[in-house]
């Protein structure tokens, strides 16, 4: 069982930063809230999703694990208080195109697991989707065990303004630290563009000397997922994957993009 | 003899009510107001229009029938005072086009009967329209005979994005009554979106059991023709067409839909 | 040597006006400003710019003449101040581009002659566009020896409306001055559109009568070029072209376009 409501554009903003990466994929509903890992059809990017059930106004969830056939009574488990989750298949540009709709109004959100429907209801209007089916979605992805030398905070809307005008010049971006320097480069054939920021003018900068190459098309996609967030944590490493991390819901979500290197070609 | 003045924003609401259904038809010009009626070229959907001569700032109209040589002296009539109308055949869409232009201005309008020629100036901005051959314009439809057995009066806003939101789910809408409850319900393949309104919640409710289905594609235009009003009387029967009626020109127009329904294919 | 500073919108203002008619130039820097001179491709249309060096906040040139070894000492000349100018090949698109991407930030500009390349600073975003090579770039056109017998100021937005609505009716208008009235008349096979103003309307008019038909596409790619000036200067003739004049950088940079007739079919 679960049921629960939400401010409809805290939500939307929560989705966003889903589709930046996925359409669709397993959301895990547990007591403490929502999770869901998922990567592109091309593997070359992961989103890694939470919402807290604090960020909700309303959240009831009752496992179907709680139910009496579905515990086995032969077998006492020792830790009964293991949370057990429900994995539904959502369409989450559908659930988007949805809350575009509304205004800032509270959404309610029941799942039927039994009809395989969440119904979606905001003021008078009520929405049905119907969920996918779990198996033929891709498996949930595992995180690879990654270290970061390094890692920058910075605000999002300068990362995001660097973006759009390196969209301008090529189809690729480095992004580097060069002692307490952090920057971010992009290059075409005939120009060039590069932001540097001074530990300074960071949140947070690790010095050292490092430098990796990312798609933009990936990069400008997930920009749009952040476009809530007021600061971004990027975790670098030389040719290395990127994992950048912000907040959705005023704190009470977290959302972390991870990106596969590009090979330099020189 | 035709010649008027009109706040340039009013004429152009009142445009856009007609361009909703027609990009061209015949314009009836009398001494109390103008008056349109026409149908869309695929016969789905019908359109009148009445805007009452005091929505304008001056409005001069004297008929054909009021020359001398056109009054056969032969056959006095016995009421001499019925007001004769003038025909015009209009391109609407190339009216609203140029309406676009000027801002919250006046704008002139005079007819030129002879050149077949409408004039419209907007401050130092003249433009002049050839009036097309209202042979070549489809005949001024017959409204059917209807008798509704129910009438709803909504809010507009309301109307218009539970439109919105179903053009997201499928391609036609049903419209239903159910006891005091106003329905409107669209479904796509694997969602299912509805909007339930109480009597308490819409300002008129015929309570009853029915429900029509419409062409989404034609309601999705109607919606935008009625963007101005701030309601609509929906008037409904069971599989039967839908009128909808709303005030334009600060209540000194009236503009009615009517929209054949579909045959639900279940 | 160059290097300045400027607003980046006061700037972005002047590179429109430029590439309202041409994409890639050759712009002359001196000790005075910037100038330059175009033609369209289609040869029938000219751009002269010219931006003070008081316009910007900050402007450092040294001539290359000034360098000792370009200065041939067997030759010494009798006006040893004659300023020098740089010409470098710029792509404006892509300028335009960039300028796009800040606020309202300071830009600073510093010219490397040696690399060819133009570098662009704003904030801690860095720009680095390569100049194009101006031997491949057409020569910078002769202004023809023209007398214009009438000359009219208009404010901008009235004639940028008019253009405007004139693009909805065909694809030439025309200009002219009928005794103490200028006006502007666009004529499409249905409809005619006539835009007409008294000496008194006018902030200056020279009484006279002439005419001259010019394309709708020039005209309106200009209007877009001036969209920053609060009124603009024709200069008339008959069948003669069009010559517009206004300020940019706040009255400290002139624009002047120049538009070749069109030949009256009739």
């Amino acid at each position: 069982m679960f049921e629960a409501k939400i401010d409809a554009n805290i939500l939307k903003g929560c989705i966003e930063s889903i589709t930046a990466i996925v359409d669709e994929g397993k959301l895990r509903i547990a007591e403490d809230g929502l999770k869901l890992r998922a990567v592109d059809p091309a593997n070359v990017a992961m989103v890694s999703f939470e919402l807290q059930s604090d960020a909700f106004d309303d959240f009831r969830f009752v496992p179907k694990g709680a139910e009496p056939e579905a515990v086995p009574e032969a077998e006492p488990t020792t830790e009964p208080q293991v949370s057990e989750a429900t994995e539904i298949g959502m369409d989450f540009r559908k659930l988007l195109d949805i809350l575009g709709i509304g205004g800032r109004e509270e959404v309610e959100l029941e799942l039927d697991e039994h009809a395989q429907k969440l119904f979606t209801r905001m003021g008078s209007l009520a929405y049905t989707i119907s969920l996918l089916d779990s198996s033929s979605l891709r498996k949930e992805p595992k995180v690879p065990e990654l270290e970061f030398p390094a890692q920058v905070i910075i605000e999002t809307e300068e990362f995001r303004r660097t973006i759009r005008a390196a969209e301008k010049i090529g189809d690729h971006i480095a992004l580097g630290i060069d002692g307490e320097l952090f920057y971010m480069e992009a290059e075409g054939e005939m120009d060039k563009l590069r932001l540097g920021l001074r530990k300074e003018q960071l949140i947070h900068l690790t010095p050292g000397t490092l430098h990796s190459l990312y798609s933009l098309d990936y990069i400008t996609a997930m920009s749009k997922g952040m476009a809530h967030a007021e600061n971004i944590t990027l975790n670098l490493g030389k040719d290395y994957p990127l994992q950048m991390e912000f907040e959705v819901a005023e704190g009470k979500g977290k959302v972390t993009y991870l990106l596969a290197p590009r090979i330099e070609s020189e």
